[in-house]
């Protein structure tokens, strides 16, 4: 198990310690002056097989063959021949002829690091051929801990003759190509990864994962174990970051529309409004300095609703936690990938309120985007009780805010903001997709039927509200982001 | 495991054959004139322990009072001396000092037949410490396959010294009370059950199980085995009994209100409609006999709601019966119920619509109920998708008809009727308040993005709406509607 507050055994990278809270951790600060190092940290590599095509795959692809450019390290997609990712694999450079497109199997038997970055689904059903086909010495990159619970489901482990890695981004492919586009211009950008070395055969696992993880651009790397990883990711996505902000707006569009707003304006003081003013906001100024800039008139209102939301939320999320770690999410995930050929998913935005949405996304400007308190107050309590639960279950903080905060507003509230809420959801890889339809619906019951009727009421306590305003998150948040560059994420045209 | 083609193997009692769309099964006809078979029956039998206070052991613990009074087999309540419930089994006649009250363990330990009445949460936490009490030799008997799921997902199985019969009512305790109160006045009034041996070690595991059923008040008992009887029944309460239900109420009120309607015009239109003029229709004339009720000019618009519904419910309730078949649902619900204590679960009906319907309650003219075609459509959809399902799972058909209509039209929807949803609701079993509360907001999700966008496509196919009005299932319910008395379930005062 790692431990956080030890440092990285890389003698290559720098294993940084950050501090705060009371708490201290150790990361490592990536940038593209370090790609120098990158073909030492896979000294003896020829190839790195990425296999797959979903949403990570093309990114980190794309970020490694970049990244090594120059170097002697072959950077090669493995699909199967017959699937329509080969021609999309083809149309971005990848070509059979100069070995940089191959046939799956091939490409994991010929890899010397091989990213398994296909479908959870399909992971669930191939992996004991993939654990026959590895070369012993060869070394398994997984950017996600599922695999693990998978095994674990059935009381299996991996193959002893391997290195196991899992290098982690805290944010969905699209955006780990597109940051890492932008850090051509500005150092530094890229999303956030979480690595973890699983299984170390020959000592070389941590200045791999870390190599890994510099290439695809992450200003820094903090450290986990596959267990907590897969733990707090599916946790993450079936929460704040997807299932919750889609529930929590169905619910307030349909207050706010309820009220008498016409359908524009309660599209504005819901979804415009978080993804358009108040993840921004969290973005640049934190959490404790989102709620500073409501109007002092309307900070009473945020208390009141931040008090009534918090204790439902934190129960409902309990109840996503235990549910993962339970392996049951993953029964789930992989119960219903058997069936999605004949029974696809629905579309989630064609309810009236995505709708609106398109209406509105054609005639935004953005300074007329209001901060709405509601709004606001409930993410906010979501976004904490997450964090508090997180902590309670022994999460490290840089997992936490990553998977509670940074991932949330710096890569998927934009992309919602740009195209609507499926478009964010429909990046995702399945297991978020299948989690997100899943748990939206129990926060928009939770909101409707356990905050939002005990407004009137007075609250005994304040308790929740007074934790926010004194909680170390902030500390934490601060001292995070002079981790990364000042940037925008842009995902315009 | 049973067969339902094959009759019950008893002497005592009278096993029917009933045959419908080319399938036969054995029943056994209820009634008050068989009471005088019960001291035969319970032969050897000095104590039935009802141990528990829920929803089903008030019920049945009196039921059995008056059917055996006269005889010597003594009922009796087993309870913790300490528990609340210990003063309301005294408030209905049940009393320490003639033994009919006595604590659990006593209780367990002297009866000759053990009716486990318990919730889930207490049974999954003291199982082993009861079947270390159960002398060898006596009967445990079950109101649910509750406890075979628990054993299975640890591995383990009954002892093999006792007899295990499950006798299931299809229905909440008050109704299997309370109509067998009206049973006083017409025979044959009562809830059906099913009949499972799971274990016999003495021959006579049929005769008591039966005489359990007979005694209270079953009209008919089918055959089941605990596993399918728990699946259907945990599967059932979470769709067309409960959970269906609810949220399809909570999505057809807010689209009422869209278009224009007032609140009670609304809630009449859905709530009402369903619970006072859907529901008793269908428990008189059957789902067809709804069907032609709706006015020849909307019966088009029935059609295309049907047609709209049909495959995302299917879909949804393959989701939910893969969950209580691979064992998912009942660790949510023990690990939901190690939590309920410090956090209890949400009110259900604190939202505007059941507010609403407390008014509506107030000045209600039964002539006035309308039929509406939409509550109507999706309702039937829901419930040919859920005996669709359940038929290709391999239930047996007076399993499939009590879970997915009979339950719903005679025992559950008269309550809501009485008394609003959460009242419902909050009589059944914590399994049964959590499955509900669970699934509800995924229904009404599933109408709201998967059924009411695409009204207005014109549907490729009639398939669904063609396959309603030939099923097979028209014949299967009037067949079984001659197994029970012409009655009204009476709720009020």
């Amino acid at each position: 198990m790692h431990d956080a507050s030890e440092p990285f055994r890389t003698t290559l990278f720098k294993s940084e310690p950050v501090s705060y809270a009371n708490h201290q951790e150790y990361l490592v600060r990536g940038g593209r002056s370090l790609f120098r190092l990158l073909p030492q940290a896979f000294q003896g590599l020829k190839q790195i097989s990425v296999i797959g095509w979903g949403s990570q795959a093309p990114a980190q692809a794309c970020n490694l063959r970049d990244s090594l450019a120059g170097s002697s390290i072959r950077v090669t997609v493995g699909l199967r021949r017959n699937s329509a990712s080969w021609s999309k694999a083809q149309e971005v450079g990848f070509q059979e002829a100069d070995g940089t497109l191959q046939e799956m199997w091939q490409a994991i038997a010929q890899g010397d690091l091989v990213l398994l970055l296909i479908s959870d689904g399909a992971t669930a059903e191939i992996w004991p051929q993939i654990f026959k086909t590895l070369r012993p010495g060869s070394t398994l990159g997984l950017s996600h801990g599922f695999l693990l619970g998978c095994l674990k489901m059935q009381s299996r482990s991996f193959p002893d003759t391997i290195n196991v890695i899992g290098v982690c981004p805290k944010g969905m492919g699209p955006s780990v190509r597109r940051l890492y586009e932008q850090g051509q211009e500005i150092d530094g950008a890229g999303i956030n990864t979480s690595v973890a070395i699983e299984q170390d055969i020959d000592g070389r696992a941590t200045d791999i994962a870390l190599g890994w993880s510099v290439a695809l651009g992450a200003p820094f790397s903090f450290q986990t174990s596959l267990e907590m990883e897969y733990r707090s990711d599916i946790f993450g996505e079936r929460a704040i970051l997807l299932g919750a902000v889609h529930g929590m707006l169905e619910r307030l569009y349909a207050t706010k529309l309820a009220s008498g707003l016409s359908t524009e304006e309660a599209f504005l003081h819901s979804a415009e409004s978080l993804t358009g003013r108040i993840s921004p906001t969290i973005s640049h100024k934190g959490i404790r300095g989102l709620y500073q800039e409501i109007a002092p008139d309307q900070q009473p209102r945020f208390a009141t609703l931040y008090n009534a939301a918090y204790a439902p939320a934190r129960t409902l999320l309990q109840e996503i936690y235990e549910e993962v770690a339970s392996g049951n999410e993953l029964r789930s995930v992989i119960m219903r990938s058997h069936r999605l050929a004949e029974e696809p998913m629905d579309t989630i935005d064609s309810t009236p309120m995505w709708q609106v949405g398109k209406q509105v996304r054609t005639h935004r400007t953005a300074e007329d985007i209001p901060l709405d308190c509601d709004t606001a107050a409930i993410y906010c309590a979501i976004m904490i009780a997450q964090i508090d639960l997180l902590k309670e279950k022994g999460h490290c903080y840089s997992e936490i805010v990553n998977e509670s905060v940074i991932e949330a507003v710096d890569s998927l509230t934009p992309y919602m903001h740009y195209r609507g809420v499926s478009y964010m959801v429909d990046n995702c890889s399945t297991t978020a997709r299948l989690g997100s339809r899943k748990w939206a619906p129990r926060f928009d019951y939770m909101i409707y039927q356990s905050v939002l009727p005990y407004l009137d009421q007075k609250f005994s306590s304040n308790t929740p509200f007074d934790a926010f305003q004194n909680h170390e998150v902030h500390e934490v948040l601060t001292v995070l982001a002079t981790y990364r560059p000042p940037l925008d994420i842009s995902v315009g045209g």
